[in-house]
């Protein structure tokens, strides 16, 4: 289901909201992420390559569902990724909308809306899952 | 898709992650709002019944996304209700596993997870939806 807005042509880009994060601090990581794979009654994928992220089995669509091991002492929160096929058009077309960019990495960008909330922009993370689901930027 | 756990039988209850809400102060509500409307390519819709509330396209699986104008001053934040077809055996199943119960209404429950993230226990949000992607706990 694709959603295709208008434009003056030139290049498209998809995007949509690919993962839901949940983050705690390290010494608040164990007990809460034994809770929310009970809670879901989903297994817990560690990754392999990153001692940071715990994944629980994904939401409808695709949609991750990541444990994060944030700092120690950082409050617990939910955040949000949008994922898309071209980073640098995707920040651009929400810093359009009235977000502003907190941190610009090489793959990926930290931002917050107009009120505030942080949220991440990353490249695809689900595959055919995102082609399926992602709205077509014109 | 539903995961049936082990039990010693007796009355089943289902739940599931059903609404991801995105919090914000009634000061900084409008132009958050108008920024996750562009963002998703949706368009907003109020409750009429409910001024604190609008929604916008449903996530794959019609996992609701809500808006929320909460108080002033309040940080903004993203946040999940579990929706159920038991409030009760899901609030008391959640505490087994480590969560806390911050505030009993009449129709749903605040709790805290181990690290002290919130969420809510709401009733089914979602119909059809719900029966299709909901977990059976027996």
């Amino acid at each position: 289901m694709s959603w295709v807005t208008g434009g003056q042509g030139g290049c498209m880009h998809r995007s949509r909201i690919g993962v839901v994060l949940i983050d705690h601090p390290r010494d608040r990581f164990e007990s809460a992420a034994r809770f929310w794979s009970a809670a879901r009654g989903s297994e817990r994928h560690a990754d392999g390559n990153d001692p940071v992220y715990d994944s629980l089995d994904r939401l409808p669509g695709g949609v991750l569902l990541e444990l994060q091991r944030t700092g120690e002492g950082t409050p617990p929160r939910v955040h949000l990724d949008i994922e898309t096929d071209d980073v640098e058009a995707e920040v651009e077309r929400l810093t359009r909308h009235g977000a502003i960019v907190v941190e610009r990495h090489s793959a990926y960008a930290v931002m917050q809306d107009p009120g505030g909330l942080v949220f991440c922009v990353v490249p695809v993370q689900t595959g055919s899952d995102f082609d399926e689901h992602a709205t077509i930027w014109a």
